[in-house]
């Protein structure tokens, strides 16, 4: 906990309320630089790999590594916990285990991503897709962010050669991965600390209606080619979508061209983020409700997909080898996507987390008590020394 | 017209296309050097009042004046000729009046009236507004951008003393005004040059709808209160509300906070621009069905009326001078805003329209023919002759 009060001040945003922190922005270098200020303290040796993740090694680095970390960037305007509790965790969960004179007979790194959240460049987790091969390193370079930046020019600027994205020998030694995170729903109920099962399968997918721009007041209905129509018809379709449906479907950002009060805009940009079994029926059903206003309208409709991910289903043997380690620890599904889930593709990965009290995440409000988030570190440091031995 | 090339890398919107030129802004701020220049070199005595209003005069100023002019910033990402086309049109024109020898035995002015599209803080014809009473200095300068600044920053910035902001005895020396414009609709058909008639009703609401901040993957649907579904409903209900009516209703600036595409909003602001003898009852109906959708997604909506003003009649008597002036000359009416509506309740006021050949305005085509602004231009010089004998 005592990290999260040093980074109480990096990337506040005080028109949306909480934090922005994005890949390769300043705030995100600030907390860059925090974390190798602290690895350092922590006697633990820092290596960037060619995409900007931070590796902080206790020891040589090796084959078979236990690694554990999370990430410190945010959604736009996000909470203090989602990433950066379970980089503190981790530094706090070192010294737990030095302290008691712990010495790991494996391999151990703290790993901080980058871009989890996707919060600059559409693509969630970018850091751990480049990694481990999930993301087109050309694709990659040309993601641009809202101002027209690449992420190749913002990697540039950070001091990343954008030459050099994509996978990292690095992650051949990782032996295992275990990530701390706050929860973000309220699955916990009356346990300070719960265990995943599965991730969702998510995807998001980018709509552009193109109309007509035209002034708000002298364009008569008939001239109307209004692209906010078939946009608005999109989010009550995703609503629409959900309903009798364990899956979730959400339009959170949405961006009329120009944006001028009296003007019709010529076009609208959105986002569709879908979660779930029936992800791919849901997006169907509302490009379907969009296609169909936007003909009406006089409108055309282009969707893009920016990301897509199966259900992920964290590795049995390792989740059973923590149940063991944490007795009566709960076993639960989250609807949230994490670096955790991209590295379960390629090696035994296990998430932790830590309860919230009111579920509200991606938010200034998201939560945990301090005294959940000591139970976090223990449960970590227990975690890590087991698989350290 | 030879202005309007002057004109025409000022201001460039790499992003939305057009033109952004607004209130106090560095593109406003250029565009007033260049009139100041302009001015210089055509003999005009500048003095720019308490409001940042630049009064350009040929000859002494004094009472009962002939004034003419329009503004220079535009809307987001606006066309050319929206407000520049009346500045350069009045250059000209003193050009062709002073080429024949005229010299007006009417005190004379060319007026540049600040932020009339209201694009930077809202209210529309704000220069206006503040020199005839219309708007109260304290509700003005606490006025405030997207970014947070206040008009008073920004006045202070363009070295207009907010202190002083409201009526200005320049007023009282106007004896009557005359506004060129492009057109803004089709109403003119052949005729390349056209006369106002009226001006509908006009008002901006800014809706505001409170939600829950959340996770867009893992809050499930009982636990989403979700303030887009009440926007996308609004921006539904506003077309709703003009269906077989000659009123007009737009929603063309919606912003959801934070704006993340895996966050479900906190909250929306979108602005209705509303037009017409209907007004308040299409106010109505849209704030009905954005409430009963905040009610029923457990969302709260505030509305805050921006800016109203009533149906326009320019002067009758003026309107026939200019008739027989520019014989056969249409007159017609415009669903859109202008200083010269403000005005009409003070000071006898015209307006004259250039034609427009795709009515589109507002927007990057925004467009009007070479030969039909000369003939603008031509009409302006006739007009402005006639009053100044």
């Amino acid at each position: 906990m005592s990290g999260l009060a040093d980074l109480a001040d990096i990337g506040r945003d005080t028109r949306r309320g909480g934090y922005s922190r994005h890949g390769f922005d300043r705030a995100e270098a600030d907390m860059r630089l925090w974390f190798f200020e602290q690895s350092t303290r922590h006697g633990l040796d820092v290596y960037t790999d060619v995409n900007g993740n931070i590796w902080s090694w206790w020891g040589r680095p090796g084959p078979d590594a236990v690694v554990t970390g999370s990430h410190l960037d945010s959604v736009p305007g996000g909470g203090a916990f989602d990433g950066p509790l379970g980089v503190t965790s981790a530094l706090d969960a070192v010294d737990a285990l030095r302290a008691k004179g712990f010495q790991p007979k494996r391999p151990f790194a703290i790993v901080v991503f980058v871009e989890e959240e996707g919060g600059r460049f559409g693509v969630p987790c970018l850091g751990s897709r480049l990694l481990t091969g999930a993301i087109d390193p050309d694709r990659a370079r040309n993601l641009a962010d809202p101002n027209g930046i690449t992420l190749a020019e913002a990697a540039t600027n950070a001091g990343v050669d954008p030459a050099h994205l994509g996978p990292d020998p690095v992650l051949d030694n990782v032996g295992c991965f275990v990530e701390l995170h706050v929860e973000q729903g309220r699955l916990l109920g009356n346990h300070p600390i719960g265990v995943a099962s599965s991730i969702l399968a998510h995807g998001r997918w980018r709509f552009t209606v193109t109309g007509e721009g035209n002034h708000a007041g002298s364009t008569e209905l008939a001239d109307r080619h209004d692209p906010m129509l078939p946009a608005a018809t999109a989010v009550l379709a995703a609503r629409q979508a959900i309903v009798g449906s364990a899956s979730r479907a959400t339009i959170g950002r949405l961006v009329p061209n120009p944006g001028g009060t009296n003007v019709i805009a010529s076009s609208v940009d959105f986002w569709l983020d879908a979660r779930g079994d029936d992800t791919r029926k849901i997006l169907d059903e509302i490009t379907a409700a969009a296609r169909s206003a936007a003909d009406a309208e006089g409108c055309q409709l282009t969707v893009r997909e920016e990301s897509f991910g199966e259900a992920v289903h964290f590795d049995a043997a390792l989740r059973d080898r923590i149940q063991g380690i944490l007795p009566g620890v709960p076993v639960v599904p989250t609807g949230a996507g994490h670096d955790a889930g991209i590295l379960a593709a390629r090696v035994p990965t296990a998430m932790l987390f830590v309860r919230n009290p009111t579920g509200i995440s991606h938010a200034p409000a998201e939560h945990a008590e301090p005294s959940d988030c000591a139970a976090g570190t223990q449960a970590l440091a227990d975690v890590l020394e087991d698989l350290c031995r």
